[in-house]
């Protein structure tokens, strides 16, 4: 089995922290490690033959730096990409890599940023589905909902057979709202579409040639050196197909149109940490529900709700309520908890203002 | 004239910009200059003989730091309390220095730490009080109040002569309840008690000996120099006579059992500046009502009324209202306008906990 992990988001959700040379996968979200490196320290123990990461050339210098330390127990392959161009590409490169070496080889897609509280659950999921993966299914990862959300898209399986799963995908449903989202989880048979993925390199590609042809035809154009790993020359032939590549997902682009998908319940405690607003749900709040990371010295005084990414600082809450607060040496945001969608606003603000050094 | 410049106040609603060593009188609150040197800068036009600070030990070297340049205009002397005694002692001091050197020479006592709009009104408003001071009154300034402000004292005036002032006090009155003050204001006889004052050396020490006995004994064991301003081995002398000394305001201490003080009233656009939520009066908000000060640049979205003191970085405010954030190296503070009071609490919650490098 190879791993694939997609790392080239930008997360502007997560500014100002998070910046374009040093998006949310690469940042030390929690402590310590960063989330690439937990994404890749969770994998580990299923003994992948190699490890791909998908990036964008802006940040391949600092993940190949992170994640230096792995090579002595497994290879770390970096794919660069020189625009994002959403995730059906980035996973059409590594599954022709992949394909050109071990034809019928296994790809776990994870995603670098996604928050896993039971690894060990993660791994034995993983294993339940590669048995699916190898007789020649799209394999998703759904995620037994915890609660009504609206943020997620959901999977819809078809159940009666009242196995452990895999499922057969009935459909791929929007973000709904708070009524369906209800109704969803009241059904029973509705999972949250985590963009965790395990298939064959073969299959997956005869998906893309049967989907997305065009992106299957600029993929075919890679020519490989006698050593598939040798990497360099590929990444230059990349900067020139993806001149022609549109950007797309893979659940649009293939999963809700393939007939061969199936989905395996997936319940270890996971979060897309898709804003600051999603942080509270993985970090222990205090008993007032307040987090703070990174954080000197904490005096609360009728503070209820509050995240603080802090500067290293002492940091004093007075009669604040459901604040997000993000120090960094050059960028401060406040913002309401309700309002982390927002933060990309001011990303896309920055932007319109020239004010580069910020993004 | 001489002025007294009072500047030995601790600050501690201003953290955490404010510390022990650099407290609000110091800091740069405004941008540019500090409180005590736009003080002193409000009183050279006056032409005095001599400006007298007294401040705190702690202070000392950094009051002098910033005054050293005035003295081409004005010689400055800095006197040095070691500890704060409230106003009383302060006063009573400078009034002992000043008296020794030239008894009946008049005394502005000013507070370091007060912001004032419009500097040539305020200095009328002095020129005014000047005639009542040299025959012999105790002059207060009372602030012509805006609105029915619950945070100052009042002082009730007889203003049955329908004249520009000096008025004769009537009393003092604490800070009032908000029905109380609309009653003040609508009496149109009430002025706030600025706790700015101009009156003769002789007439503030003959006042002290009358009510203040234990204050006047205790100053009368200051020995001279044959050179009054030699004030090195005065200020060790204070040292030992401060042990004595109880801590009491000029306001409870005399104003309030004196018969020979009079008010003049005084409009120039004041504030005590007692708090971080009073600097959005004195400065000038945008249009949704909020103030940035050493911020580099501002990304408000829906954001109302909020006062940001930076750390020279851009700031970013997203669905917020009222609150104050104060950003230092080493401690940010984020606490609802309502709260502003509430800060020096934190303070002594540092000082319970031991975290003296905050203070």
């Amino acid at each position: 089995m190879y791993a694939v992990i997609l790392a080239g988001g930008s997360g502007t959700r997560f500014w100002p922290l998070s910046r374009k040379k040093n998006p949310k996968q690469l940042m030390s979200v929690f402590g310590g490690k960063s989330m690439l490196q937990r994404t890749v320290e969770r994998v580990l123990p299923l003994k992948p033959k190699r490890i791909l990461v998908v990036t964008n050339t802006l940040q391949a210098e600092e993940s190949a730096r992170q994640l230096k330390a792995y090579h002595k127990e497994c290879r770390v392959d970096i794919i660069e990409e020189p625009v994002g161009r959403n995730t059906a590409p980035a996973i059409g490169l590594a599954a022709s890599i992949i394909a050109r070496y071990d034809p019928d080889g296994l790809m776990l897609v994870l995603p670098a940023d996604h928050y896993i509280v039971q690894e060990e659950k993660f791994r034995e999921t993983v294993q339940q589905a590669k048995k699916a993966a190898l007789n020649g299914y799209l394999v998703t990862m759904g995620i037994v909902p915890s609660r009504p959300e609206t943020g997620y898209g959901y999977i819809e399986a078809e159940m009666e057979l009242r196995s452990r799963g895999p499922y057969p995908v009935k459909r791929f449903v929007e973000k709904p709202n708070l009524t369906r989202a209800v109704e969803f989880i009241n059904a029973g048979n509705f999972y949250w579409n985590s963009g965790m993925f395990i298939w064959r390199a073969d299959v997956i590609l005869d998906n893309l040639m049967a989907f997305m042809p065009e992106l299957s035809a600029a993929l075919a154009r890679l020519s490989f050196s006698e050593d598939v790993w040798e990497l360099d020359d590929l990444n230059l032939q990349i900067e020139s197909i993806y001149q022609d590549i549109a950007g797309e997902s893979i659940d649009f682009g293939v999963m809700e149109k393939a007939d061969n998908v199936v989905v395996v319940p997936a319940e270890f405690g996971w979060s897309d940490v898709g804003s600051w607003g999603a942080l509270p749900e993985v970090l222990e709040p205090d008993p007032a529900g307040n987090v703070t990371i990174n954080v000197m010295e904490k005096l609360a005084m009728d503070a209820e709700g509050c995240l603080v990414y802090g500067g290293g600082k002492l940091t004093a809450l007075i009669g604040v309520k459901d604040l997000i607060v993000v120090d960094t040496p050059d960028a401060l945001l406040v913002c309401h908890r309700d309002r982390a969608q927002d933060v990309k606003k001011i990303v896309e603000e920055l932007e319109k203002r020239g004010l580069a050094e910020y993004l």
